[in-house]
């Protein structure tokens, strides 16, 4: 049993280093008594709190887009929908993948943007000094590199999801955007689902009295996309890494709801999985024989409110896709997989109490039922998002992800234009990008509790509850 | 954070006794570098493993019961339709039961049988010589010493869930039996409900592959039950004890699915709540400002095989009832709430792959499908249980939570019938049970995992899968 052997190890107190780290002593995490406890260290003095950050407004937002593949390509198609935005540069290391882009900006009769192609050609497009937000839809392990680089260049960055792959790479950009303020987002889309927003707008009106757990998943099978469409990269990450490696799509949505750094916040962790029974049959995909992800791994995190979080994550068996998201509150309940439901007590969700006290013969007929069909579809008319009421028909017309991905990209360059918070700050991109390494070290040191670092240095309650920002 | 007090405390490697216990020294717990270590005595000298455990058969089985609340006096109901079964005493604490279960046996034209009253009527009637089994559904509080007692005294028992309180209660459990060589079941009747069953007889037929993950819960919204339900034991034992204190009903179907001492076991767990939000508002019914029992408690259990299990527990907030029970193999998956649904590669759920590699539109398109409502009805009546098909239609009409309980009862006396095993052994009773007391011992020390105590002393091994005992 690995696991007991690692714990020993672990508990005899002395500071451990993660060959994740950058700088272990000030990163790293103690193991006190069985528990992994992360330093969370002083902000610097030359660094100030990104919380509420804002710029003056950018009527026209140059944006240069660094990774033309699949989601980048997609992003500059869904730009030319967007107002008071401008691509003017654009950078892969295949030259072919730019040319194919540029296509886009000339179909719609825009004027081609500065071209970049090759190894570090992503740096000269860092420096020019016409570009307000740079746009990062790269691997992985290129995301915190390359916005710290365009931050620490004045820019503006968005960065695909996950935003850090470590805890040093979360410091990093915490860091950097404190000490050159600039905006950090990640393009964390989910969050922009109609489902998510709707409940979160429901959630914010009290339906779901409070809000006590929630649950979040990322379970989709890649079996079909390893080869063709994740290039290696991710195959070779799941390779070398236990723990849930992409953990933002759950955890997105499930931070906003329970206003994590609006009021509470995410204390400890502990986490579990499987072995990789079919990971390893991946592995052989590749001629391999070694492989370190469990095929599911689940996630479980205590907010300092007392409320509790799930989050799941299976990229390997056969199963219907699902992001499991559920909000579980005081006074009602909503659930996403495999259908959309709610149940609300003011909504009249209570059941005849005449009915046989141990009849359990069904959801609907138990407890508390969920709403009907027509009585869900009309709530949610009723709480449709503001954001979604604005733009949902363009929204549906571009497309991306059902609209999500453009509700995503004009939200950000809207609060861009109007000189705004961001609907995620850097803070966000930290906490949720920091599971990776977090439940790795949980699984790893025998499932123990992880307390997890403070990326908002104790400001977590400065503001009180998640909003988008609207212009007056 | 008292989390963190709990955890200097208990991680200064003393043994620590839980009041619970009867006997400290011996079924206690040690938190070695911040891990509880249940102790597993060894196997007294005058004890015998039960496992595999069968007497001789027993043409009819004369059986006293216990308790002649709704689950008793509904039980006495389905007795009278099942053959080789004889009801020969009745026992509660309130003579007006006693006389409305007589009128069932009466209406059925059955003679009467010996009927006590009282406090300690039950020992008479477990002192009888002409009673096999003596049948218990009390109050939890009762389980143990009634079913030790009748053990003691020379009967086979069966109790209702949960067989113990706490792990001090399931050892007594398992000595008891071991050394008096009686059968001890406990009822759990969901591990016989159509849908579980049917998914049980697939995976034993390979058509999920290797089971790798199993969940389920109990999710029961019980507001409108605590005071005219309960009668104030229940209510009692919730607001005095954090943990899962009900984990049966999702634990039974999950350890059966996974071979559960049978070729695997559970090794180590870990669990978290939330604050109790609604439970103080139970508490305010009754006049009261204290409740232990977290709103939403969930628990992740790690087992041998490398397998993992999570089970939760919420009877207190409004949402439509769940058992959450999801079986996850390597090749296929089942769901049953809110929807039974399955997923299997081999039956063609594979989607066209096509299609959008981004394209998340929905379980139905992505990765793996449900198999259609058609194709599903088709695949469960081929691989209904075997023991289904036998008396489906006797149990649909005799009733009882869908004819679950039916169906238990029919098994139980069947097996007793014929000297086989019984489907449910004092192992699983003590396994299935035990979670209460080792979540409230993970949660009050700070989430910490706890290896569980191996109550079959090694024989976890021994018989190769999980199978329900057929006479030739």
């Amino acid at each position: 049993m690995n696991r007991f052997i690692f714990v020993t190890i672990a508990s005899l107190g002395i500071l451990i280093g993660l060959a994740s780290c950058g700088n272990e002593a000030y990163y790293g995490y103690t193991v006190r008594n069985g528990i992994a406890v992360y330093n969370t260290p002083d902000r610097p003095a030359d660094q100030i709190s990104m919380i509420g950050f804002t710029t003056e407004p950018i009527d026209t937002v140059k944006v240069g887009v660094i990774g033309l593949g699949m989601r980048g390509y997609s992003a500059v198609e869904r730009f030319t929908y967007i107002e008071g935005v401008e691509i003017t540069a654009l950078c892969d290391i295949v030259p072919e993948r730019v040319e194919r882009t540029q296509n886009i900006l000339v179909r719609h009769g825009l004027s081609p943007a500065a071209g970049y192609d090759g190894e570090d050609a992503w740096k000269e497009l860092c420096e020019r000094d016409d570009i307000d937000l740079v746009y990062i839809v790269t691997d992985w392990k290129m995301h915190t590199p390359m916005a710290v680089y365009a931050m620490e260049h004045g820019k503006h960055v968005a960065i695909e999801v996950p935003a850090a792959t470590s805890i040093a790479e979360c410091w990093q950009l915490v860091n950097t955007a404190e000490k050159t303020r600039r905006h950090c987002m990640m393009l964390e889309n989910c969050v922009y689902d109609f489902f998510e927003l709707t409940t979160l707008n429901m959630a914010q009106h009290g339906l779901f009295g409070e809000v006590i757990h929630a649950e979040g998943a990322y379970i989709h099978n890649l079996d079909p996309y390893w080869k063709n469409y994740y290039e290696g990269w991710r195959y070779e990450f799941n390779k070398n890494h236990r723990g849930d490696v992409y953990p933002t799509h759950g955890l997105g949505p499930a931070c906003q709801v329970l206003n994590i750094h609006r009021g509470d916040k995410m204390n400890t962790l502990v986490s579990m999985d499987t072995k990789a029974f079919n990971g390893l049959k991946v592995a052989e995909q590749f001629g391999e024989t070694e492989y370190a992800n469990g095929d599911h791994t689940i996630t479980l995190i205590q907010t300092e409110k007392g409320k509790i979080i799930e989050i799941q994550h299976n990229v390997v068996t056969p199963r219907p896709y699902n992001r499991m998201y559920q909000v579980e509150g005081t006074e009602g309940f909503a659930n996403k997989y495999p259908n959309e439901g709610y149940s609300i007590r003011t909504e009249g969700c209570k059941t005849d109490e005449h009915k046989a006290l141990d009849d359990l013969t069904g959801s609907a007929s138990d407890g508390e039922a969920y709403l009907s069909t027509e009585a869900r579809d009309a709530l949610m008319e009723q709480y449709k998002h503001p954001i979604i009421r604005d733009i949902e028909e363009k929204a549906k017309q571009v497309g991306g992800h059902g609209g999500m991905d453009f509700i995503m990209d004009y939200r950000l360059i809207y609060c861009l234009n109007n000189g705004l918070p961001l609907d995620q700050d850097v803070y966000d991109a930290a906490e949720w990008s920091c599971l990776g390494e977090l439940t790795r070290v949980s699984i790893e040191n025998g499932n123990i509790p992880v307390v997890m670092p403070d990326f908002t240095r104790g400001d977590w309650n400065k503001l009180d509850g998640y909003k988008h920002a609207i212009a007056e």
